[in-house]
């Protein structure tokens, strides 16, 4: 049989083994290792699943940043952005669609106000967020190791957001439901390497539009322990997140910490709208954090050029950034940043291509230059299913923002379609990656141990390390381990039924599901929480705007 | 109908269009732009297809990159790493096995022999290679303007190596032949995005072992006019890939240029045997260059730790290229890395993970400070069919490579099951990603044109950017156009078959096959070509081995 470069190797290497470094493992672990506990438990095919599930990596909180960021441009080239995009806000300006409001504050705080148009003389909205936004905050979860601190060093990763529809290899696309949508509370609540529940992880589309944001709250709330997103559609619905949260948290408690951290998205080019100012503007006052994003499909809502794009996103960011530091000084607040090229081919939005990543990468710079935290993707992909495209173009997308140093990584895991669909193997095979990326950010263990100077002298040229002392002491939390890959074989494989990504991580999730169990909740928040919903739903008729 | 989160946004900001960006762009090549050139030529399907392969980039013979290199490790953190290897070199000590002329030259440059088994004073290695390995150098292709610099800021890019299997979606998995094997040359020959022909891009396992060489090496030739790599699996092959290549470019030619690039790995740990030293010494007294590459599944041929592994790696490649310098100082080499992390619960090769990426990051810094080129991977998966497993893996190593700054990058397309199989769907999606690397090297233009604020003072906030002057400059070589990835709504892709990457890749491997024009070849060197084979191929018997 004809072996590749790779086996042939092996083989010439260990003859003894057959080039089976497998079967080598196995002699090890038989003969050498038979006193330590397997870590493959017995049991039927469930249990096998259960354990893949299981990782080597030990998960934090948060992910504690130990590499360098990647900095793509030099000084004099984020200076130069810089200037441009103060060039914007004092020469175009910022729409504030139907806000007296901002008006008003930008005015007292020396901004030129024509209209809903406001004019910000250079340098004025960085000033205003350098004095008083923080450049790190903790978010409180009921459950308080679930905590996280955003800012800093710290990546926290997030599943996607906002897909009205939902993909699975049974039931193909459909309408997302609330069923859905808690299934995917429950299935980040199993992922450790998911620091965060997210927001409207799926569009509950079975529940009236103006009230469904009550059952998505409470979900986070109840099948889950990790800090969660708020409901951004209207201000009111932004009131009831925050008076929920009390209900969990205490009155006190929200006012004084940060519970909830929301999405607040531009309307690209330079404008914000009442909603989303209107829901910013409530969770800035009760110290909640709301993470500012200029959406962007490059070369429709900004210039067809990388560069362009960025300076209108530092412009927009910076605009409504002040805002919210003017409603509360101190209140935290997050630089975000959405960006999609257009194909100025066929006009749809594509990711996972370069000059994205060369987006975020400076986007990601901006930010620590202004001391902000910074959000970014993400998983992002326009295939429509679980195939090489989509895990291509989230791959692209995760390293990037790995390197640039993103500290909310926004639509990690799910996302599939342009955000359209939120995915139930692409969750599994995200969730995986997003594991993998906790690894990378470790670094190198530069220790003694790290070094291996005590392996080189046991095995010496021409052996291998497989029986080594000091292999023996590291084997079991050595490597990453993938829970979706199979890396078994081609005959094994096919053996098992020939199955790829998709279908592996199909059984995963379903194994997940029978498994997951309900964190604990206090009975008493319980059910103030269901009668806060109940006499809030009755107050008012459904609707579906 | 509910729309996402993306949607909903183009919705609300261009009502005019309905929320597509699509109609807009319609309108504006209908309305404004009648009298540019039609993009998109009519024609039925294949029209269709070839026209997807076309891409925005321009391709030069190399990608010459704009970016910084993405440093993982501090001065310090790589000067203890170099540290521990002249350790490891001194101590320790690499077996050159049943090759007595590595004796003979490294006895007469001050180390230390015991048999086969040599040691080297502390920095004696890293002496030779500095004062004679040239930091980059030219292998000269027979078209001129294919010919490539490897070394400096150089990406040279390189179809997958080694594989004795092929797959496609049509005749599943199975043995390579010389028409496999001619085929990735064909395709390589027509992908812009690849700067070099490769090597053995299959087995042409039809071919006796002994003798497949001569077809391979004159498929390079004939098929293709890009740089080739030479045989290196006995040392009168690599005399056979010198005598032919003196029949394309003359025998001075060839004496003072470089013509061919060849892979000699390491039998990691610390071993090199006399086949490879055999066709490494018949290459560099010829001038031609040698890869060194150390060929490491970590945790069994090396140290179970990133460092340890780098470690070994580092001190692998300086014996071998010092070996090449003393054979013929000057005579060009790379310092090769390749790394996968063994499974240490299933011992089996992992790609795509953290721990391979840290290695990879490291090995460069470590190549550029010793002065030489640096190969590494690539499109590396474990991955049995082109799926989200086979991306995922495939996207991680090659925006690492990207990042790391690797010279000649070695498998970039059509790597499957961890090298065993040359998958021609893998091909066609791993080119597209290689050309998106190309885009991504070159950074961000910062030119007036690339800030485009004339596009801001234009456009203003609330409008869209797609009829603006600036837009319409740049919008045909705007933003990377992928050749396989389906960016269309889900009605669309639905309508026209709802298929999977692979299967869209399979029918442009198909279109390019039947598109394929060969490149001129002079005919008496066809011939001289032709009958240096035959009369070599007559001069001893089959062979498979």
């Amino acid at each position: 049989m004809q072996r590749g470069e790779i086996w042939h190797t092996l083989a010439r290497r260990h003859p003894r083994h057959d080039g089976s470094i497998g079967n080598a493992l196995i002699a090890i672990n038989g003969v050498h290792m038979d006193n330590r506990p397997r870590r493959r438990s017995s049991g039927g095919r469930s249990a096998k699943l259960a354990q893949r599930q299981r990782s080597s990596v030990e998960f934090a909180a948060a992910i504690d940043r130990k590499i360098p960021y990647y900095e793509l441009l030099d000084e004099a080239g984020l200076e130069l952005l810089e200037h441009n995009a103060d060039t914007l806000l004092e020469e175009i300006g910022v729409d504030f669609k139907q806000f007296p409001l901002a008006q008003e504050l930008f005015r007292a705080a020396g901004a030129d106000i024509d209209g809903e148009r406001i004019r910000f003389p250079r340098g004025l909205c960085r000033s205003i967020i350098r004095s008083s936004a923080p450049a790190e905050f903790t978010q409180c979860a009921r459950n308080p190791k679930r905590s996280v601190i955003i800012g800093g060093r710290r990546t926290v990763l997030v599943p996607a957001y906002g897909s009205p529809f939902v993909r699975d290899l049974n039931r193909g696309r459909r309408y997302a439901t609330i069923e859905d949508f808690r299934n995917f509370v429950k299935l980040t609540y199993m992922s450790p390497g998911l620091h965060h529940s997210g927001g409207t992880v799926c569009e509950p589309v079975d529940l009236p539009v103006n009230k469904r944001h009550f059952d998505m709250v409470y979900s986070h709330i109840k099948y889950s322990d990790k800090p969660f997103m708020g409901s951004v559609t209207h201000p009111e619905r932004a009131q009831d997140t925050v008076d929920m949260a009390k209900l969990v948290f205490g009155d006190d408690f929200v006012e004084q910490n940060t519970v909830i951290t929301s999405l607040i998205n531009a309307n690209s080019p330079l404008t914000y709208d009442a909603t989303m100012l209107g829901a910013a503007t409530v969770y800035a006052r009760h110290n909640q954090a709301t993470v500012i994003s200029p959406f962007i499909l490059a070369g429709a809502m900004s210039p067809v050029t990388v560069a362009g794009t960025i300076t209108q996103i530092l412009a927009e960011a910076l605009a409504g950034m002040a805002y919210i530091q003017l409603v509360r000084p101190g209140a935290p607040v997050v630089f975000g940043t959405f960006a999609a090229a257009l194909s100025m081919q066929s006009g749809a939005p594509t990711f996972g291509t370069p000059e994205p990543s060369l987006v975020l990468y400076t986007a990601a710079a901006l930010a620590r230059r202004l001391g902000v935290p910074f959000r970014s993707g993400g998983g992002l992909c326009a295939s429509k299913v679980p195939d090489a495209q989509a895990a291509y173009e989230s791959a692209n997308t995760m390293q990037t923002a790995a390197l640039a140093g993103v500290n909310f990584m926004l639509h990690i895991a799910g996302w599939l379609e342009g955000g359209l669909v939120m995915g139930y193997e692409k969750f599994i095979m995200d969730v995986d990656q997003a594991n993998m990326l906790a690894v990378l950010l470790q670094g190198m263990d530069l220790s003694e141990n790290g070094q291996a100077n005590d392996a080189f002298r046991e095995v010496g040229p021409g052996s291998h390390y497989l029986g080594a002392a000091h292999t023996q002491a590291n084997f079991e939390t050595a490597f990453y381990r993938s829970t979706v890959a199979d890396n078994n074989s081609f005959e094994q494989w096919e053996s098992e039924g020939s199955l790829d990504t998709a279908a592996r991580a199909n059984k995963m999730w379903k194994t997940m599901l029978d498994e997951y169990e309900m964190p604990e909740l206090d009975p008493s928040i319980d059910e103030a929480l269901l009668n806060y919903m109940q006499r809030r739903k009755a107050e008012f008729a459904d609707r579906d705007y």
